[in-house]
């Protein structure tokens, strides 16, 4: 094992540029305070991550993903990640219902991108172009390309779940560069690191289920990979 | 009076484009939790906000500053204020300490600038551009100026209490907007808004000296007024 987060293994595999992400069944919220095992969120995410991923690769865009290969396992290309959470945000909800004081569910005329220093021991704070280039995390123009692309990859999601009946409200995508010093996502995406709401009824079908003790967590993301299309487990 | 802020009372005058500035001695922090009166605080503030901005003028800045006309007032252009604090950092202090994880007095390679939502009730979140923009609070391109603006009166201002034995490590900046439409600097410039360190002892002469109650808060502005080239109130 090569490291350990809070909702996923990573292994290496006989390939150096090739590591094996393990999905795990425990949930997490509020840095670590909350915690809890919730049986097939690992299966979950993986398989959703894997359809998304490849819906986003069919759509042009470079993502570490290769193929799923269990249940709660996929291979992906090894990344030397970019330590920053770029959340795109369509409607309000989260801490942004806190940061400006507007009404969860408000729709935003246009997406709003939010740059998060990935450090738990400083909580993950919100941070801007300055402090990017302080902290020599990355150049502006690879920063440019990760928002172009943050952009982009928001267009073909947002449209995806509203197809399947689902509105994606916001999400967070994690970057990396690869061996040959392509940027290109990484992580997950899944709702885990989503909220999509119901089109019509508006029930929350992501990890706010579970920061906000509404049940059903698991249920609601076997809900989310049914509408993707997912018919049946490796 | 129009308008009562923390530290400065707003009032009209026969002109319905010029308003009259009263400097408070009142001292507050942490969204007004910690609250005292200072006497000569006011002064000092409004005599070293007047040198300021007068300088800032000689370097061709514009500002609402008309003039000094008396040891706690001034009058100045009335102004529609961007609901905005913009500040600029030369080294880490402050929040910044906390957000980034860094050591007080690092210095940065390049001046960070942040915004900050004007908004007590919300305890004036950091903001990013596309926070501005969805709040409509300025247009990209005024926000443009007004970072070029900052940046502007950072170089002047470091140079001159760099001369003057004094570090600037970060400011805080409000604009408005005059009858014409014409964006300016606004509010004001005092060890209120600003850190300065002593050049060779690194002592604050600033108001963390109330902050953190290091005390002899009046008398350290003074020593900025004096350094400054202050020798005689009204």
């Amino acid at each position: 094992m090569l490291y350990e987060g809070k909702a996923k293994q990573i292994y290496a595999t006989d390939d150096q540029t090739v590591v094996r992400i393990q999905y795990k069944d425990e949930a997490t919220a509020f840095n670590g305070e909350k915690k809890e095992q919730l049986a097939g969120k690992g299966e979950m995410n993986n398989c959703i991550t894997s359809i998304l991923f490849e819906y986003l690769h069919e759509k042009g865009i470079q993502t570490h993903f290769i193929r799923r290969i269990s249940a709660t396992e996929q291979l992906v290309k090894r990344l030397k990640m970019i330590p920053l959470e770029v959340v795109v945000r369509n409607q309000v909800a989260g801490s942004l219902v806190k940061r400006l004081g507007l009404a969860e569910g408000t729709k935003l005329n246009q997406p709003i991108i939010e740059y998060y220093l990935k450090d738990d021991r400083l909580g993950d704070p919100l941070i801007n172009h300055d402090h990017i280039a302080t902290l020599r995390i990355i150049d502006p123009n690879t920063l440019a390309d990760i928002r172009e692309l943050a952009l982009n990859v928001n267009e073909y999601l947002h449209k995806l779940f509203w197809d399947k009946g689902m509105v994606l409200v916001d999400f967070k995508l994690e970057y990396g560069i690869d061996e040959m010093g392509d940027v290109m996502l990484g992580d997950e995406i899944s709702p885990d690191t989503c909220r999509l709401w119901d089109r019509e009824t508006g029930d929350k079908l992501d990890k706010d289920r579970f920061r906000r003790d509404l049940g059903d967590v698991v249920k609601s993301y076997q809900i989310v990979w049914k509408r993707l299309g997912g018919t049946q487990h490796v």
